[in-house]
């Protein structure tokens, strides 16, 4: 099954270099054959690096190659359905990095082009592919905790929001940023969707943001509750000085789980201050290195083999209602139904 | 300064045996002088483990009594008022145990009679005497963590919700019962009395409390919103099979702080089925122990040497309100200003 | 069962006034009516914290005191055979401070004078009563990891070792100073005596002492192979800066378990430098507290009910022999059998 | 620099494919052109799963192979000398398992051939590029601890000992099999080498050995006295049913580092039993999985950039030094000299 899928990975930041590093070596299955990215000196670094020669700068280019048989999207979010659309018209299967887009419409739209295509559509949540989490969903599974009662989950990151994020009604805000993670856990661990969402917000860390976005908000805590009753908890936030912490834990009719972990090594140091010291956790891409591996194997499957992705446009469509759901609490300061 | 304040303890169940034991031995400056319980057996056993004669049916024959100085009141929670305004009135000094009374209006009531009578009064919130917790308030208050953004705590207990319990009305439900500490922890950490809280309930553990009291809940999540702006959020449980679990969360502008443990040893085994297994703290009695000494300590250094208590009355008053808030939050579905 | 036994602690030091607090108040069944102490001052400062007013210079007096009904003896270990002996010859029941005594011979006249004064000898191996290794113990017993191969345990201490600890012959060492407890932990896991010992020994952290006293060291490892055949492993230093760390391993043929931790409390912070930092023990008086006390209790209710103690004078005079092995063999470079 | 080495890996069991899955994607410069191995169906097995074609049945079809730059030698101990040596003298640089060979004498063949053939020559001693040893040694080198006192390391193994190691004259035994990552992660922490060591050993799992063979051991507790004087322990065993456990300890002067974990993942689940219970390491090739990546990057490193590698022909030769004077101790009673 070596070398059946050409991959173009849209999109050269962080996330994006992560999926192509991915596909340009260790994928079976799959191939990495181009680089999209408007910015030249960006398009050019990332194709020396990956040892790659086919760059281009839109990416309708790299839906025209015939070598191209899947995309994977890691652009401004605002520019998902769009390419997403075009893809699956053009017969491209997708990986959709998170948030899927601003708004349920958007969202569905997707979806339905994908469908038409026939073409797979999977979400980039790559805590699905977690070792840890995965390995906490089967006991969850498996009755370890009895019922699940109340999912709690938390993203906080070390990120410093940037100005094109500080007006919410364009960037959906750390809601969207950092804790569509949180809520797609919530939903995979409940096994549920969300009926009702009530959330506060602030902003603690970005005083130069407060005159004219007096809505931006840099740390929110939202509740929620699901469909079939279980309770839930997210808190999230942005430009955290001490490091990438996520975690999660479910209270359960007959116990508690709890997974991930701030502490990023095995080592414990201490010194003549007698205080036990220890590194933390300082990226996401230190911690998922493996859940991008992982989700991204699990998307070459589905898309070789013709199976249904997990987690599912669906599960992106549903994690923006949340979003926006939040936000729409946040500012009118009632819960609101989804 | 032994031996000068004579105590009497209302009330010889698990809380008021902790205070009792506490008194008749190893707090300087006070002596356990006398027990109070309407019932004779339960009164009897206590005399007889605390080597202690004068037992009392009725609190108003140990107010009468002018070897005692100071009652802890241990009693149900309906009965706060009438026993404490009536200690106060006999110029007794009060360590009042939580929640403090049903409603604010009862707590004003106690706190101007102590007022009045020119006593002491101080809450039974021991986490604030608690090694851990006191040692975390000090990091924060030194700066630690930056500001606070949010503080998160939970109580989730493994007691079974009792028959009396049921009637929310009555019993103010698990709010009042586990999460008063959290809600004082939170005022005591963000150093701000709330403004408004919203709060979802939900029974997951008590099927045969369904029918005749469809409000009742035992599991419960809480949003706050300080004065001056900050965060919280509160979770709290009854019944839960597993453990006695209270952990303790701030974040702040530049850092995080942890409190509270679930491994109750530090005693790890690893047998042949590869699993690292510690025990869990099953009680508070056990969590705590040495939190109601310091806490019984205060109470008499502030008595003796003349000083205002910590918590005081009025941090009582403010934890019932959030109750209050809480569970009207729970009731409407809406948002509730305090 | 209230104020039966009076206790004289002879020796007003660190540990003396541990057990002192202990007795003054909360040890049902003693009370505390005599500190010894050949310093006045430090008798009289004793005297007033603890709200005394008999004070001996020379133990002789306590032991003519008919008030008096045991002694605990917390002097130097040199003193430790004519105080235990005579305190036997005078019908007082003995609790005795590790290490029982300098040499072989000198242990077992202590035993033989107390067997033939009828009275109790305990020895103070304090983690017998401590509540994280009585569980570990239990555990181990009850098959836990299995048979038992191997027990590794090490005592590293803050405390500076001071110019009398510089000559081996009259102090014994770091292995009596503070691997005493270690050796005593061994042979209470392993449940069988040690056959042979091999150690090494160096001083890493006292220069001032290598000119005159070469055969001084601060870090001693030592093996022991056990009479049934197990194995075991001490570590041990003085004048480490970093904390008070003593830690024990037990490795079974199914299985491994860990006790103790250089953890001091729950508290857990990250700062802005992204790392965790949490306190570690400063002193095994903060460790063992409780332990103390469970001794202290323990001593008590073997004397008033007519029961052997535990740790007896046997466990002391193993100890001692292993002590005395070890530096033998430190400095001989050779095992020594025992 | 991709694709220049050609590399052979000799040897089919689990850690020869651990490294052939490495070279076949994902180590830059390097390809996997060659699987060796004398048994045909474990060859075949090995090229389907990699999707080679090219196996050899012996190692010299590979040395005379040019497409073959380098061998990694992953065979049973005995035979590495002899493919060693051939390897240097067909000029192809040689990436060796540890243990290095039987005798000190067959290292320093090896390392003289590999000398005249001007091959380079890298030891497996996988831990050192293993993340979080690589952190400990950097934090140790910083001075964390100040002066290393004592290194305390040890290697304890799930897997059962195969009745060809119960000759020791022949196997070498749990200090050869486990115990060399130990003793090469002692000097590589101590930053020197060893003078002294001490070793006992006993049999506690394997029964079936003792008749015919009284002189295995299933379980060995080793001490070492470095040559500018630091202290070392090390314990190892075979056979342990419930982990593969490899956990590292410093004490220097000034502090303590403590680095690996029985833990495997960051999950944590406490049930009605009250116990918390977490998933034990189970296997080194899990644990240091990314370790063995990151050697075999080293490895082409030092090959392409003509630099010598770490850890050396030199590093392999000590620790087999080591072991053997291990084994002599363990057969003699004495501590034996290197």
């Amino acid at each position: 099954m070596l070398g059946n899928l050409g991959i173009a990975v849209v999109g050269s930041g962080r996330a994006g270099m992560i999926h192509a590093r991915n596909f340009a070596s260790g994928i079976d299955g799959a191939r990495l054959v181009a680089m999209v990215d408007p910015v030249a000196e960006a398009r050019a670094a990332a194709l020396r690096e990956l040892g790659l020669d086919r760059g281009y700068g839109d990416y309708r280019e790299a839906l025209a190659d015939p070598a191209v048989g899947a995309v994977v999207v890691v652009t401004p979010t605002a520019t998902h359905r769009e390419i997403v659309v075009a893809a699956a018209e053009a017969g491209k299967h997708v990986l959709c990095e998170k948030p899927m887009a601003m708004t349920a419409e958007e969202c569905t739209a997707m979806i339905a082009a994908c469908d038409r295509g026939r073409v797979r559509l999977q979400l980039g949540f790559m805590r699905r592919y977690a070792r840890d989490f995965v390995e906490a969903k089967a006991a969850i599974d498996a009755g370890a905790v009895g019922e699940v009662v109340l999912v709690k989950s938390h993203t906080r990151g070390p990120s410093v929001p940037q100005p094109w994020m500080y007006d919410i009604a364009k960037s959906n805000g750390p809601l969207a940023e950092v804790n569509s993670h949180d809520i797609d856990a919530l939903r995979w661990f409940a096994g549920d969707d969300f009926a009702e969402v009530y959330a506060i917000g602030g902003n603690y860390r970005c005083p130069e943001a407060r005159k004219e976005h007096p809505d931006f908000y840099d740390n929110v805590a939202m509740t929620i509750r699901f469909r079939r009753g279980a309770q839930g908890m997210i808190d999230g936030a942005q430009g955290v000085g001490y490091a990438y912490d996520a975690r999660l834990e479910v209270v359960g009719t007959r116990g508690v789980l709890l997974v991930g972990a701030l502490q990023a090594s095995s080592v414990v140091i201490c010194g003549s201050d007698s205080r036990l010291v220890s590194p933390a956790v300082r990226s996401w891409r230190d911690l998922f290195a493996d859940a991008y591996r992982e989700e991204d194997r699990a998307f070459v499957g589905c898309v070789l083999e013709d199976r249904p992705p997990t987690p599912s446009g669906r599960d992106g469509l549903e994690a923006v209602r949340a979003v926006n759901a939040g936000n729409r609490s946040i500012a009118t300061g009632q819960p609101v139904k989804l």
